[in-house]
This record gives C-alpha cells, sequence and structure tokens, in this order.
C-alpha cells in the first residue's frame, strides 16, 4: 500500500508525475506541482479523456473558448479528449497533488 | 465542476455509491461508508481490477489468504481482478469516503 501524499518535494524544478496504474485503456497519475504552470501558450490536446481532481493545494485549469476553472481539494472535472487545457496557476506555498485518470484512447490499428 | 467532499450524509443505512464516469474500460465512483462493512462470509469478486484510495475517513480491508491493511486518508491500493476482498470496518464516528477506479475487465464477446 502506498500513500499519495507520501514524498511530496517542497521544491521542483517542474512538476513530478507519478504512474499509479497503467493498463491498456486506463492510466492512473499523481501529479504534484510546486507553484509550476503551464508555458504561456502551450495548450494540453489529449488523444484520451481525463478525469482529475485535486487532493491539496490549489490550482487554476483554463480551457480554450471556456471560463476557467479554479479548483480546490476535492473538486473534480471531467476533461473530454481534444478539450485544449493548460495549467495556469498552482498555489506556490504548497504542493498541489492531482489525481488523474486517463482513459477512451482511440484504438490504434496495427 | 464537482466536489468529492460535497454532500456527504452524516448517517447511511447503507453505502452510498456515485458513478463519475462509466465508459468503456473505466469506471470511477465515489464511495461513502457510514460505518458500514461488508456482510459477514460475503466476500467482492470482480472481473475487473480495481484501483482505490480513501480519501476521508478510516477503513479495514480485508483480502482472502493475504493480511487485513488498515488504510487512513492518501492510502491507495490496487486490487487485481478476482482477488477476493470484503470491507472488515469503517469507522463509525464520521463518512469515509473512497473513491475507486475499476478497470480491465474481460471483453464481452456478443
Amino acid at each position: 500500500m502506498s500513500n499519495l501524499f507520501a514524498d511530496l518535494p517542497n521544491a521542483l524544478p517542474e512538476e513530478l508525475v507519478s504512474v499509479l496504474v497503467e493498463n491498456g485503456g486506463v492510466r492512473i497519475e499523481r501529479i504534484v506541482s510546486n507553484g509550476q504552470n503551464s508555458p504561456e501558450g502551450f495548450w494540453y490536446d489529449q488523444a484520451e479523456a481525463e478525469w482529475v481532481v485535486v487532493l491539496q493545494g490549489e490550482a487554476l485549469l483554463q480551457f480554450e473558448d471556456q471560463p476557467s476553472v479554479r479548483m480546490k481539494p476535492g473538486d473534480f472535472i471531467d476533461i473530454p479528449a481534444h478539450q485544449k487545457h493548460r495549467v495556469e496557476w498552482t498555489v506556490p506555498d504548497q504542493p498541489t497533488v492531482w489525481l488523474a485518470v486517463f482513459y477512451g484512447a482511440p484504438i490504434r490499428s496495427a
């Protein structure tokens, strides 16, 4: 058994991504941010849907052509595939812990 | 956007299961226990694997032929398909909030 809040670094040059489960159609990740945000003008544009929850800290999630969303502990959102989004801001004075479940990737033909 | 800790009932006749995502190969559920446990002698025996984390409260998870596991907030465990398990105990004085991701179900033939 492991704990999502264990081994939280207090300073990080970039986000820390730990893959907890990877199994065909699903990937579960813990992501730790320490005040990081996405580069200006960068958008995530993913082939998978992403269900994501903030478990600690706080973040501002920006969407293309949609209002930004401020996320506090327990807040979750389901981001459809190819919904462009970026992390506008995470709280600088403590680690923000995200849990993300990626799913529904298109089946690749051989 | 919704919150995993919203609308937590303080007394429940049985566990409260909310399906947050259901999409082919994956199902994400919030489960709220209020001191419930699995009936004596009952085992979950699932065709899917289950990744599960306790986010609030406390629980004791029992496995067939394996030591029980006490789970506190942030503790997570990945239960393989058909690993028999049951909830031995949840803390009685507050809601225990679980987040469960079911995945890897066998593909059913038509």
